[in-house]
C-alpha cells in the first residue's frame, strides 16, 4: 500500500530516519557508558520501544502509570515512572505494574514518598525511588540548597529504597548555550547531599533530546532519558537538535480548500497536530512540499496555510506532508501509525498508549 | 459516588448548568423560529445530542464523518457535515451514513462538489449540499463577490441537490462589535447570487456560540449551528458570552508537587487540557478553589500553577477543578464525561465520538 492511499491525515514516519535515529543513541550511550532509558511518551507503542532495547536501552521511561501498563503487557519490564504519582486508582496500579515490571518511581517531597508508601504498604518495597532534584526548570524537584539531604533524608525513611537522583534539564533549550559547568556543579551538591542524609547514589538520571548528545560532559550521569530522538521534530530542528534529515514523523494532510485569496485549507487542525506552539515562531509546522508556505493557525479541524509566499500553490484535493511542531503531542492524537519506505508502507503500528490521561 | 472519588485527571460536568445551557437555547430558537442544529464537535456524546433534540433541536452538525456516524449508530438522523470532506474513503463513509441519516454536507468549491458527486455516482441525489460563503473568516466559503453566482451555478450542476446557504461568523468574538448591518448586507448579496444562479435558497445555516443569542437580529438566518454553549468555557466568558455561572465543565486534577516555590503543580498538562492558548491572557484555566492562581503553562503531564498570588495554597495530593480555556479540545483528550449534582456522580458518559479524525 502506498501512502497516498490512506485516509487523511494519516500519521507517518520514514522508517529508514526512524531506524537511523534509534541506532545513533544506542551507539552513542554505548560509547560513553551511559544507560539509555527513552521516554516512551514520543511513541507510545511497545514495538518501537523493542526496537530500542534492541539498540542496547537498559529500560524505559513513563510519564502515567497506564502508559506504563500498556508497556509492561507487551513485555517491557524495567520501568521508571518519572512522575510523582498520587492517589489510590494509580497506586493500585502501580502495585499491578510490579507484578510484571521493575519499578521505580520518581519522587521530591517526603509528603509523596510516605504517602505512597502507606498506600503500597507492606509492599512498598517491590518499588524504588529516585528523589528529583530541581535543575533549574521550576516544575518539580527538590531546591538545590540547604535543606536538600534534610528532605532526602526524610524520604528514605518511607522505608521506599532510594536509588538516586532525577533531573530533567528540559529547560535547557539550545544546546550551545548550556551552561555544563553549573549543571556538573548541581550534581555534585546534590551528590555530597544525598551522602550526608546517608543515601547511597546508585543512579543519576538525567538527559532529554536536545541535551542528550551532551551527556557524557556532565559529570557523574549514569542514565539518560530522552524521548523525542526517534522521530525529531521542527522544534527540536529549530533549536538545532537535529537536522530536517533527521525529522521522521509527518502528518498527510489533504487541501479541502483553497476558496479564499492566499489560503489553502488542510483537513488536520489542533485534533491533528495538537495545539503547540511553534518555537522558531507562529504556525504548526512546515510542509515539505511547499516549504515556504505558512503553517498560519488552526481550529479544531481546520489547519490554515497561507499561499501567498508560494510560487507553486496546492490544489483543492492535493495530499500534503507536514512536519509538526512537537511530536509527541502530535502523535498522541493518533491512534495508528504507519511506517513507510519510500513511500511504501512496511508496518501498521498501533499507538496502543496514546490518549492515556491517567 | 462522589468526584472525590475519580482518578485524576477527570472530565466532570454540572448537570444543574448543563441542563440550564441546553434549555435557554432550545427556548431561544423556538421563540424567534430559528432550527437549531447544534455542533455536537463540543460534548462528543450521542446522550447529550439527544437532548439537545428533546430542547426542541432539529438535528445536528458534525466535522467529521467518523463522528457523524457514531451519532447515526445513535439513532441522530439529520446530519450537516459542516465540512468539505474530500477523499475516497470518506465518501464511502458518507454514502453509508446516507443509510441511517438524512445528511448534508459543505462545499465551497466546484471542483470540491463535482468530486464528491463522481465518487457517489448514482447515489449523489442521496446527500445535499449547503454552499459555504466566507463571512470573513478567511477560512473556508466562497468569497462575496460578482463570481459567486457562477460558483453556485456550477456547484449545482455537479447533479447534488444545492438547499442554501452556510456561513460561520466564527471571526466576530467580540458580540458587542459585531456589525449585524454588515452580516445583513453579506447575506442579502449571497441570496442574489444564489437566485441569479438559478438555486433556491431553502436554508440559510449560520450561529456560533457566541453570536447565538443576536441570530434574530440577522435578517434570514433559518438555522444556527453553535456548539459550546452546553459547556461553555473561560475563552467564551472571557468575550463576554457567558458568566462563570455558566461554565458547566471542570477538569479535577490533583496537586502532585509543590517542591519549588510559589508552584503547585497539577496531574494534568496539554494530554488533559490541550494546549489551547487562553483568550483573555496566558494561562490554561482557571482554578474554582483558587481563582488567584495562575495557571501559567503546561507540559504533556504537568501543568504549572503559580501561587504567589494566593493568600491559601493548596498543598501535595489535594484536589482541585481547573475552568478550560477550550472546551472542545479539552473534551476531546477525555473519554469518560461525569455528570454531577452537588459533587455526587448522577452519570457516567462515554465520549463515544472523541479523538476521531477522519
Amino acid at each position: 500500500m502506498h501512502i497516498d492511499e490512506l485516509d487523511t491525515p494519516a500519521l507517518w514516519a520514514d522508517l529508514d530516519v526512524v531506524e537511523r535515529n534509534i541506532s545513533r543513541m544506542g551507539e552513542y550511550c554505548k560509547e560513553h557508558n551511559l544507560a539509555l532509558r527513552p521516554h516512551i511518551k514520543t511513541h507510545k507503542i511497545p514495538e518501537l520501544a523493542w526496537r530500542q532495547i534492541g539498540s542496547g536501552a537498559v529500560g524505559i521511561a513513563c510519564a502515567k502509570v497506564t502508559e506504563a501498563a500498556v508497556m509492561a503487557a507487551a513485555g517491557l519490564d524495567d520501568i521508571l515512572l518519572a512522575y510523582p504519582l498520587w492517589g489510590e486508582h494509580k497506586w493500585r496500579n502501580l502495585l499491578a505494574l510490579t507484578e510484571r515490571a521493575k519499578v521505580s518511581v520518581a519522587t521530591d517531597s517526603a509528603r509523596h514518598a510516605h504517602a505512597t508508601a502507606v498506600a503500597l504498604g507492606e509492599d512498598r518495597k517491590k518499588i524504588s525511588y529516585l528523589v528529583e532534584i530541581d535543575a533549574g526548570g521550576r516544575r518539580t524537584g527538590l531546591a538545590l540548597d540547604d535543606s536538600l539531604s534534610g528532605h532526602v533524608a526524610r524520604i528514605a525513611e518511607s522505608g521506599v529504597p532510594v536509588r538516586g537522583i532525577m533531573l530533567y534539564p528540559g529547560h535547557v533549550r539550545q544546546v550551545e548555550d548550556m551552561d555544563i559547568s553549573e549543571l556538573n556543579a548541581q550534581i555534585g551538591q546534590a551528590k555530597s547531599a544525598f551522602e550526608k542524609a546517608g543515601v547511597t547514589v546508585e543512579i543519576i538520571s538525567g538527559g532529554s533530546t536536545p541535551t542528550a548528545f551532551y551527556s557524557h560532559r556532565i559529570g557523574g550521569l549514569t542514565e539518560i532519558r530522552p524521548g523525542t530522538y526517534i522521530f525529531n521534530d521542527l522544534n527540536y530542528h529549530s533549536l538545532g537538535a537535529c537536522t530536517l534529515a533527521d525529522c521522521a514523523l509527518r502528518v498527510r494532510c489533504r487541501v479541502v480548500s483553497t476558496s479564499v485569496a492566499d489560503t489553502a485549507i488542510l483537513d488536520g487542525g489542533s485534533k491533528t497536530f495538537s495545539d503547540a506552539a511553534g518555537l522558531a515562531g507562529p504556525g504548526f509546522g512546515m510542509i515539505e512540499q511547499y516549504p515556504d508556505a505558512l503553517c498560519e493557525k488552526m481550529n479544531e479541524e481546520h489547519g490554515y496555510v497561507r499561499t501567498g509566499g508560494c510560487e507553486q500553490r496546492p490544489a483543492t484535493g492535493e495530499l500534503v506532508d507536514v512536519i509538526p511542531n512537537h511530536v509527541c503531542t502530535t502523535v498522541n492524537m493518533h491512534r495508528v501509525l504507519y511506517l513507510a519506505r519510500g513511500g511504501e508502507v512496511e508496518e501498521i503500528l498501533p499507538i496502543a498508549a496514546a490518549g492515556k490521561i491517567h
